[in-house]
């Protein structure tokens, strides 16, 4: 029997994790914001390139599921492209993240961060696959 | 003053976070070895995008530093790009780092994630840049 | 009516302007070697990047068609990402191609690129997905 | 003496071979247009993933190299990142370039690709290093 028979809360899983906290029925832009903390960064104190992953992952997968759920649909992360441009030391990550494809097979998401100031710091392209959505079994 | 006077202790950090141990300066391959375990999931109790992403930077920007520090470099992040190929719900995730460009600017990781019964289930390619080391300052 | 009601032949297809030629159906690996020239150079008489990309694509496209097809499937390219490390001006350009991951859905390819001394010059990850083979309809 | 002694004309380089004319020193976006014909497109008569890829990366760092010029820099390509979302198989490919990211060592540029109905066909993310500019010898 696989580990995962039933659903893991949010604040229980990867998102929790990252203390990630969004909206995925938002209209158009899908936005968060995370306080930078020492479990989010690396040894010198600037934030990690994963957690910038980490969260434009879920937003765009769980934001791509609320979006494709009623005609049947799931969505699963095929991979996620993410670009460091600038260090986050203090203040907050803020997360925007849009659709730039919607196709039949395959959605493709562009999250943006910014950090306090409103300069670019990470970009991460997220390409998410449509599935027949198959619902785990009950526990 | 910027937050980060001083060096997080790696269990602090985003290493803590994800709960990741490994040897930097491991010739050749660097490996790593982790429990699948609900705060790495999705919701669905596979292991998060995001999970492997972070992983495969710490690898290959750790390994990097420590392997240009003797010639008085650094070295940053400046990419993470992984695929996800076969999702992993229980057991271990088995990381496995090697770079396949260690040019005089920029250092290109293969870090290839497999399962226990050792099936590729995950693939990221890291990007570090090479930097003149300029240490934190003291507390 | 669309333009392409019929094949194109490969030697007038964009293969024929990069002066491309290889077996999609070797096994294991799919090799190519072409002589540089100036027309797949930028102005500074080093190999243009998208000559990379091309070479890498069509390796990989062609070559999922040839084993996918029996069974009534066809491929088209996702993507293509290629990283540049070295740059070739004379000589040749010898591309190896090799599947990563064969999924139901999306294969994924490496394609590596020597100069003639054994160099590794770029690589390209290039993305295939699967789908129902709709032939062409006849001129 | 390496083969590349003296520049080679655009028309006669992978720009002349794409077919590709733009204007590098336009100011904000960088645009091009490019007719469909076969020997861009693929044997099914779609233009080829190499065609977005070459196009996106010769405006990229040709765009660069007029940017910072002046300041004694060069620029060279590192990577190029194409995303193939809808088939073109007839009328014009229109090219729209523009930076996210104007780093000291590296800039980011987003190429897009639409067809004649303005819809996105393909994207494209261009990493460009800036290098001090050394000039090929006289012939």
């Amino acid at each position: 029997m696989p580990r995962a028979s039933k659903l893991i809360p949010t604040t229980e899983g990867f998102d929790g994790t990252l203390g990630l906290v969004f909206d995925p029925t938002a209209p158009d832009e899908v936005r968060a914001t995370i306080a930078v903390r020492d479990g989010l960064c690396n040894p010198f104190g600037i934030v990690h390139g994963g957690a910038y992953s980490g969260i434009a992952e879920s937003i765009a997968t769980a934001s791509t599921i609320y979006r494709v759920h009623r005609t049947g649909q799931g969505a699963i992360g095929m991979g996620n492209d993410t670009r460091l441009l600038r260090p986050i030391s203090e203040g907050a990550i803020h997360a925007q993240a849009r659709t730039i494809h919607t196709g039949r097979t395959t959605w493709l998401w562009d999250v943006d961060f910014h950090d306090d100031d409103g300069r670019l710091c990470a970009t991460s392209r997220v390409t998410v696959a449509l599935r027949t959505y198959r619902p785990p079994p009950e526990a």
